[in-house]
């Protein structure tokens, strides 16, 4: 067969399917977010207002990360020049991990440079290497948790998404001798929901589970010293292990867990995934360790983003759209249609220099496909108002008849 | 079972081993490179030369690198704010894929956030999508590859170590109707030989075969513009993909892989690893440009480090020391035993304030651990009689009879 072939076809299905990507390219700006440079097909660059992006606090430009950031090129250089064990440990990782560490209330923590590999190599370690081991995991769980349990070769129960019932059938169902471990994240990055951490917990000390818990998307934004969901929820410390990211609220790049001393060691010396790689610049995680300090001490921005949340949340729905479930920073437009929407942001982006991404398959299921609109604390209201705007308008000109932007209910 | 009780067996297996691992903190010094300060166990810091760097040419001091760092910065920020296909693709990352493309003379690039995700993610989709793909692969070769080809699913012939003729034979023993991918790396990363890229070439083109090379441990090293062995070697053109790193050589972070425009194309969009990660820093990939316009320009560097490592290979060989059959900067000091490796490194760190990581299993096979070192341009005579003399002195003083670290020959 001809290879060339074969992947035209595969790429020509994704076009007629609505689900071909093209990257809009943007050039951030220092001081200006949520505003960015939009270099669209023509060369020609236009500014636009972002409200999608995972920089879900604005830290990527914040004085003191940026500061952080320069101080330490200027002194340590750019990479780390090896893996963690050959050359590439500095004195910032070092006080990053004490740091998260002491965050999440846990012995110990191990950078990453993502959180897609910090939960391939942790789950995929713990799962391997406890001789077989049953490994319960939440139906909606990040594609990295996923690949982490198929890698570890456990056995893999999935329960229905955050349904406590369902994860006690599949608990009682396998023999009480076998090592467990719960694998669920705190805020569900696409619907916005959240999981019931204690009752999870409460199960697990029943079944005599260990508890993986993913909180990418709370980390810096929840609970008192912007620990997560379990911190806000006071059930931190009965988490095992916690899984976090750099990249989103605090503002750089890489993942990390944290936990028990002894399971920290164990990943750190079996996990290909980390012995392999070379290390996070040291410059990063500096910036990223005075993003957790600033956001540990600081709830201002935290709150400003809640209160723009509660806001665009009402406003939303105040005119008719459908944001499913959501009890998070994360406002899923539901549209249900892959081309719509894609044409729906389109027309945003054209029209409205407003940019929020089309979601469609894979990341969500097909029929669930949305805009994914992420408000920070540096939305105005005036950006908020004429985002509303824009959709309205977007809804009356492409609905055809269907009016698949209007809530069902 | 418990788990932590099983966890504390396991490791207490590896330092009976001697391969319990226990990271250097080291604080890298901008202009003083290769010393750093070492922070040792009792707090103290103390200054050392680093001789087992994959920083290979000192590009993480470079003021070109750091410049371009800094003024990215200031103007775009830290993080990217999301994946490639949600917000996070800025315009350096644009540029740095165009610039990679064309220095390997290939019609398009694309990053990732390391070497081991570029492996894992480009045989990985690749040898999926490829129905009744097989994938022949050097014995030798780094465990992202063997993790990528794994999780393709693919059905995997590895091959001899450099060996044509079993290449060949394993080549001629499957259906010529299937596709085929045969991967393989240009030098080493732990021995420092280099593939027969022109006859894994020729045999490609005999049985109808894509080719894929990793030159990680080559790229801003070898060819006129600092491409790589292919370049050298005059054959970049006829491999199919190329897979090289920004954290080497070029000083920074990072992977990438070089192609058709197709093959990129299939991979970026299919790739669960690169959909669903937080693209690199954009101020990383303009750091990365720099290194890569710096070494493309100027071969100074390049002639620097190999008349270093010409030099210290001829005054380790001189002095009975075996360094196996390296053809390339990577020097490795064999010694064949987990324990003494271990006590060599540490002599040299403690007496002679040198840094040499010893390298064990699993990074070798048993009986294979060795001291593994890299002569920068920045290494001067004076540090390579020092780093000799302290061999010797290393030699003398941990030799129980069966002089291990001398040259079986």
């Amino acid at each position: 067969m001809d290879p060339f072939a074969h992947f035209e076809t595969l790429l020509a299905e994704t076009r007629l399917d609505g689900r071909y990507r093209v990257f809009v390219e943007l050039e951030r700006i220092v001081g200006a977010f949520p505003r960015a440079l939009w270099h669209g097909p023509g060369g020609v660059a236009k500014e636009v207002t972002v409200w999608c992006s995972n920089d879900y606090l604005g830290m990527g430009q914040d004085p003191a990360v940026l500061g952080a950031m320069h101080e330490a090129i200027a002194s340590n250089g750019a990479g780390a020049g090896g893996t963690r064990n050959i050359s590439g440990t500095n004195r910032h990782h070092v006080a990053l991990e004490t740091e998260l560490a002491a965050l999440h209330g846990k012995d110990a923590a191990l950078l990453f440079t993502s959180g897609w590999i910090s939960n391939l190599a942790s789950l995929g370690t713990l799962g391997k290497l406890l001789p077989d081991c049953a490994i319960f995991s939440d139906a909606l769980n990040h594609n990295s948790m996923i690949e982490g349990i198929r890698r570890s070769d456990a056995e893999r129960f999935i329960f229905r998404h955050n349904d406590i019932a369902d994860l006690e059938a599949k608990l009682r169902s396998v023999d009480p001798a076998r090592p467990k471990i719960i694998a669920f994240e705190s805020v569900y990055s696409m619907d916005g929901d959240v999981a019931p951490i204690a009752q999870i917990c409460d199960l697990a000390d029943r079944y005599g589970a260990l508890t993986y818990l993913d909180e990418v998307h709370a980390v810096g934004m929840y609970g008192a010293t912007g620990a997560g969901i379990a911190q806000r929820e006071g059930v931190a410390h009965r988490v095992t292990l916690i899984e976090g990211t750099l990249a989103k609220a605090f503002g750089v790049m890489g993942g990390y867990v944290a936990g028990p001393a002894l399971l920290i060691d164990v990943i750190r010396s079996f996990a290909d995934s980390f012995i392999f790689t070379t290390s996070l610049c040291p410059h990063l995680a500096a910036g990223a360790l005075a993003a957790v300090r600033r956001l540990k001490e600081d709830a201002n921005l935290r709150d400003r983003q809640q209160a723009n949340v509660d806001r665009l949340k009402h406003l939303l729905r105040a005119n008719g759209f459908n944001l499913g479930a959501t009890e998070s920073h994360i406002i899923p437009l539901l549209i249900g249609d892959a081309h719509l929407c894609k044409e729906t942001s389109a027309f945003l982006l054209d029209r409205h220099a407003i940019y929020v991404q089309p979601i469609n398959y894979p990341t969500v299921a097909v029929g669930q496909e949305r805009l994914r609109i992420t408000p920070t604390p540096a939305h105005s209201e005036h950006d908020m108002q004429a985002l509303l705007a824009a959709l309205i308008d977007a809804r009356t000109a492409l609905s055809s008849g269907a009016a698949p932007l209007r809530d069902a209910a």
